[in-house]
């Protein structure tokens, strides 16, 4: 299992993906599903994945090395897309490209299909964009009114989100919020877990800002989790009780 | 859709429903999805609903009508179940009697057999129990471990759960978890909608201590809902932002 959250907010963008993956309850490991590809003051875009592993691999593959464009038979990388969208475009044709030769065998071993990304960063004097491909190649685009993007297991931590983040957060409390998304669905589902990696783009800086691992003995990760903890449970107790009484 | 909840604890049993159905986003309805079936001191059972309307409601009405033994050919209904998992016994056989006559024409029809149940009380000087029945027909126990079970949208609603319910939590306060569970769970997915049914049952009481419908109008839920969304604000403001910077 697999959770990434993408944060488009005022000042930048913040990418959040755990490490986990597993074949099975007893083959568990970490892998790195967070990828940036970057040119420090040109172009930065970063990459997450969920889904299968071989697939999501096999696919940051292409984008690295190239996918021939059908025209021209040059090889496109996404480090020369020359837009954000451009570069969700070929994250699109690459998950294509990899259903066309692997589809039929894992339909045949009845394996799903299953692998999705999240696509933020800014090229040059382009807008700043965060994007969601799905295992079709299709994809839509983070707005203002819901400022993030989720794959993966999903559903745990976008209670937080939906509550505490607007486009006007600020850059590091988006980055807190996140990892408090995360850390609720690592409560939930064992199959998230750390480390944790992240990414912080400041808008218009065309670099990553932070690049950082969470790793598990990390202090500020784990009082952090304390503390919201703590606070939640402060926060309900501090509601009163339910009035209803044999009378209601 | 629907969120259903049920948490056991030292004290009793509380079951908590949505009411919200929809058949495509145009056709939303209210329909009850908390059922009980109660001789008040001697024999309380809560059914709560999931899935299908049409399978669920039948399912209801097989277990109020009552369903032949196959043996006997007497027909047991859930009024007179000996025990609370012979009650659960009998609701997997409604489901597996509606699959027999149903299951082909909605594979035909290329709807899926989604039905699921939460069912809790307590028989005579029998244990309170809590059961969560599948639509294959078979159920599990509600343990001391996790005193919660629940059904449809649920991952929105767990993480209070698992962080604030234990089997020692005070019967109103498993309410008053249960209520912040539901309104997560209503902020993330419109589906799951007011009004709210709850009961609420004593240990060793037989009869239900509380049976109520909280409507959009009511000033206790209102309030839970702003002091909860109030408290997380502050709650993620009151933890340090992340202090990793460009050297980490």
């Amino acid at each position: 299992m697999t959770y990434c959250a993408g944060i488009l907010v005022q000042d930048g963008l913040v990418m959040i993906a755990d490490t986990r993956t597993n074949a099975g309850l007893d083959n568990v490991s970490t892998f790195r599903k967070l990828h940036l590809f970057e040119e420090p003051g040109e172009r930065i875009l970063a990459l997450a994945s969920a889904g299968n592993l071989s697939l999501s691999q096999s696919v940051i593959s292409l984008l690295t090395e190239g996918i021939p464009n059908g025209e021209t038979g040059e090889l496109e990388k996404l480090d020369d897309a020359p837009t954000v969208f451009r570069a969700a475009q070929l994250v699109g044709r690459a998950i294509l490209n990899l259903r066309r030769t692997m589809g039929q065998a894992l339909e045949e071993a009845r394996v799903g299909f299953d692998v999705s990304f999240l696509l933020g960063g800014q090229i040059k004097d382009g807008p700043m964009r965060l994007f969601m491909i799905y295992s079709a190649g299709n994809f839509i685009e983070c707005g203002m009114d819901a400022p993030f993007l989720q794959i993966g297991e999903h559903k745990y931590g976008k209670p937080i989100l939906d509550r505490a983040v607007t486009f006007e957060t600020n850059l590091f409390d988006a980055l807190k919020i996140g990892l408090i998304s995360m850390d609720s669905t690592m409560r939930s589902n064992i199959g998230v877990g750390l480390p944790i990696d992240l990414v912080v783009v400041r808008r218009d800086a065309q670099k990553a800002e932070i690049v950082h691992r969470i790793e598990a003995s990390e202090p500020y990760f784990s009082d952090l989790r304390e503390r919201w903890s703590a606070a939640l449970r402060a926060a309900h107790m501090a509601i009163p009780r339910p009035p209803y009484g044999p009378s209601a």
